[in-house]
């Protein structure tokens, strides 16, 4: 073997930032076209690379949007750890409002959710990046509250979330209303009062 | 003009079975195959009449869908009107866990809304619907609890629907996870609560 050679034998060396030109595009496609009429061609000229680029990455669109999504939705929503309830709820709130109302992630959310009441693959990512996210809220910030002793010892860790993140997605992704801080306030503060949280010492 | 005729002159006389049977089978081609591959032949096969039965009523798929869809979403949720905030409550989240878990309407929804994402008239279509069901269950269900004193004068009444109906279409529609009743009773209670509803005499 050549000693100039920089990459071991046999391994494809792929450049990040074609990748990552590769992830953008394909996000990009999703919002515009949607899955069903996303082209791998649509996507290599988009990204400006060749169609032979996207194929030595992943071997098929399903795989390529699969594991770009599921990369996009671990990323996406980081989770606070204030030491307060009622400032991870506030903090939550705001980062999942925000979140739903991105335009790429407004297009691309109900696209996903219809194609996966079609392709079981689909809906095994999408339903597994959800729930992933769902448990990390209801484990760590309903969790330590209830360790912290904010919240009642007998709290249903997963009705809490649903009781978070339902109105807001409800508001934002089916009606489609925008929100204001008010509005997050007053869902943030039923959420206390319903799950019988300690209010934030002032 | 003949006596014996039964349809006044001009008008074409529409078979209100054959009607039925093509509502019928766009309903279930929806659900199949969704909007984007839903075509007048298949609906028309479905419904086992010819083409030009669908084309007499709707001049095409765009005005088919979006009119035989709102007249389902007008029909499909009754609204409770028990006399009683708690009951209505009870009632309206049973109903609505009902319809999110039909299977059509589970197919059906995802895809429509990803449509709406790319297609105005679908949207506007679509977003008359849900806040039809919207304003009728703030006006009716919350109005009249706060007119019975049951629920506090300064309830919002958009929120406490935001409050209702989140949290079941986050949990059915986005997770698909099924409810029992026993969740739906602590939605309901957590609901009260947060709302500072008066408890129903028991």
């Amino acid at each position: 073997m050549a000693a100039t050679k920089r990459a071991p034998a046999g391994a494809a060396v792929l450049r990040g930032d074609i990748t990552a030109a590769i992830r953008n595009a394909v996000m990009h496609e999703l919002a515009e076209v949607g899955y069903g009429r996303l082209s791998i061609e649509a996507v290599a000229r988009r990204a400006g690379v060749g169609k032979t680029a996207v194929y030595r990455r992943w071997s098929n669109k399903l795989e390529m949007v699969l594991e770009i999504v599921s990369g996009v939705a671990e990323r996406s929503v980081p989770m606070p750890d204030t030491g307060s309830f009622a400032t991870d709820l506030q903090l939550t709130m705001f980062i999942v409002s925000k979140a739903l109302q991105h335009r790429i992630a407004s297009q691309i959310i109900p696209d996903l959710m219809a194609e996966a009441a079609r392709n079981p693959k689909i809906a095994e990512t999408l339903n597994k990046a959800l729930r992933t996210h769902q448990t990390a809220l209801s484990e760590k910030i309903v969790g330590q509250a209830i360790e912290r002793g904010e919240l009642p010892k007998g709290t249903d860790p997963e009705l809490a979330v649903d009781l978070m993140l339902g109105p807001l997605y409800w508001r934002l992704a089916v009606l489609r209303t925008p929100v204001d801080d008010d509005y997050l306030e007053k869902v943030a503060a039923s959420v206390m009062t319903s799950l019988g949280a300690t209010p934030p010492a002032s």
